[in-house]
C-alpha cells in the first residue's frame, strides 16, 4: 500500500513513520510513504501557497492553484490513481470503519491544510473528506498521521501477529474489557480473582460482562449495534441506571477516571 | 505552560513540536516540552515495560509498576503537580471545550499507552481520560500530539495574531463559512459574487448563512447549541429537508465531498 502526503511541512511525517510498528511495517514493505511539498507547485520566487480571503477577514487561505496543480500532477504518476483524502470539520467523522475502508485502497493521497483553511474550490478535488473530531489543529499533518497509523495497523502482518487487530475496542461493537497483568497485587490494588483461576469459561464470561458494563457506563450509544442478548441488555440497563442514580445524587460525575470498573 | 509526555517512544514528539507554529511557540517561551522514557523507571536488564495478560489472550499489556513509579516521580518534580492525562476508548470524547479547559493548566503530563493496552489499575493515576475518537492507533503518541497542538494554538500569542483562534469552526457553535481567495475565477470555478462586492454587511450576511447551511447539511447535531434566530432555524430546516430528499431519491449520498456548498 502507498501513502502520500501533500503539505507545506513535508518533514514532520517521517520521524513518526520510521519508529516502532510503523517503521517495521515500512521496512517489511507493508506500506511505502512519500511526502510531497506543496511549494514545489508554485511559480513565484517566494513559493507562495496562501493568500488573503475575499470579503475580508483575518488570516490567510491556501490558494487553489498549487493544490489543483499538485494533485493533478501527483495523480498521473504511478500505475494507479490515488484515493484523494482531505480533512475538514465538515467531513465525515473518521472512525474504525473508515480505517477499514481505506485499508482496501492501493494508494492514498492525504492533503494537509494549514493557515485559516483552504479555498473552498479545492475540495472539489477530494474523493473523501474526513473530520477527526470537533477540535481545531494548526494543520492537517497530525490527522494524516492518525489515518496512516490506524490503517497500516490493519494491514496483514503489520502488527507481527495476525490476530492482534481483531480483539480490541470496536472490533465487536463494544469497548474492550478491563485487562490486568502481573503482579496480582500491586500496592494493595488487586486483580479480580477470576482472572487468576485458570477457568477459561469463567474468564470469558467475566470479560464479556466487563466489556458490556464499560460500554454501558461510558459509551451507551454503542450498545444498539453490539448484538446483545436479552440477559446482556438487562445487565447494561442496570449499569446505566446505577450510573444515572450516582449522578442524580450529585456524587463525583468524573469518578470514572479514578475508578477501574470490573 | 509545560507539556510532558511519558512513553516508550520519547523521540517521536520533538520533530513535530519543533516545526511551524509549535516550534515558534516553543522558541517564544509560550510552552515548553519534555519527553520522558518510561523505560527509565524499570529495574531489569531488558528494561521491560510489558507483560502477558492474566486470564490469557494474545498481546502484551503495559505493567503497572513502571507507570506508577514514573508518574509519582515526575509529579514530585517542579513547583506544581501536573494534570495527568491518559488516553482510552473509555474516556471522555476530546473536543474543543476540552482543549480550552486544558489551556488553563500550568503543567500537563500526557501518558501514552502502547501494545494491547494498559493494566487497568494504572488508570487510577489519571486526573482525566480522553478518547480521541472511535478508532484504534498503535499508541498514545499521536493523541498526545493532537492535544498539545490543539491547546498550544489557544495560548495567547501562539498563532502570532490574537484573533486567529476565535473566528473558526466551533468558536460560535457552527461550522465555519466557505472561504475563497484569488483568483475570482479558477479554471471556471467562480467565487460567489457577493464576496467581491465590497459590501461588508452583505458579506457578513452571506457568511452567516453559509455557516448555517453547512452546519445544517453536515453537522445538524450542532445546531441546537448555536443560538439561531427563528429565521435562521427556518433556513437550517430547509437545508436539512433538501438533503433528506436528495438521499431519499437515491442520489449520491457522498456528493457532499465533491460539491462546495455556498
Amino acid at each position: 500500500m502507498i501513502f502520500e502526503t501533500l503539505s507545506v511541512f513535508p518533514d514532520v511525517f517521517e520521524p513518526y513513520l520510521s519508529a516502532s510498528i510503523m517503521g517495521r511495517a515500512q521496512a517489511r514493505g507493508i506500506f511505502s510513504f512519500e511526502a510531497y511539498d506543496l511549494r514545489d507547485w508554485t511559480h513565484d520566487r517566494h513559493r507562495t501557497v496562501d493568500d488573503a480571503p475575499f470579503g475580508g477577514g483575518q488570516g490567510m487561505l491556501m490558494k487553489p492553484a498549487p493544490l489543483f496543480e499538485a494533485i493533478r500532477d501527483i495523480s498521473t504518476r504511478g500505475d494507479v490513481s490515488p484515493h484523494v483524502v482531505f480533512f475538514s470539520p465538515c467531513g465525515r467523522r473518521y472512525d474504525e470503519s473508515c480505517a477499514r475502508e481505506l485499508a482496501g485502497y492501493e494508494r492514498i493521497l492525504l492533503v494537509c491544510g494549514r493557515y485559516e483553511g483552504m479555498d473552498e474550490r479545492a475540495y472539489t478535488l477530494a474523493d473523501e473528506v474526513f473530520s477527526l473530531g470537533d477540535y481545531v489543529l494548526t494543520g492537517g499533518e497530525l490527522p494524516a498521521l492518525v489515518v496512516i497509523d490506524s490503517v497500516v495497523r490493519l494491514l496483514p502482518g503489520a502488527l507481527g501477529d495476525e490476530r492482534s487487530a481483531e480483539d480490541e475496542s470496536f472490533s465487536d461493537g463494544l469497548l474492550e474489557y478491563a485487562q490486568y497483568t502481573r503482579p496480582a497485587d500491586y500496592d494493595g490494588l488487586r486483580v479480580p480473582d477470576v482472572l487468576l483461576s485458570g477457568d477459561h469459561a469463567a474468564v470469558d464470561a467475566w470479560r464479556r460482562e466487563s466489556a458490556i458494563k464499560r460500554t454501558a457506563l461510558w459509551r451507551p450509544d454503542l450498545l444498539q449495534g453490539a448484538g446483545l442478548s436479552d440477559e446482556e441488555w438487562e445487565l447494561a440497563r442496570r449499569v446505566m441506571d446505577e450510573a444515572k442514580n450516582r449522578t442524580d445524587e450529585g456524587s463525583d460525575a468524573d469518578g470514572k477516571t479514578k475508578e477501574a470498573q470490573h
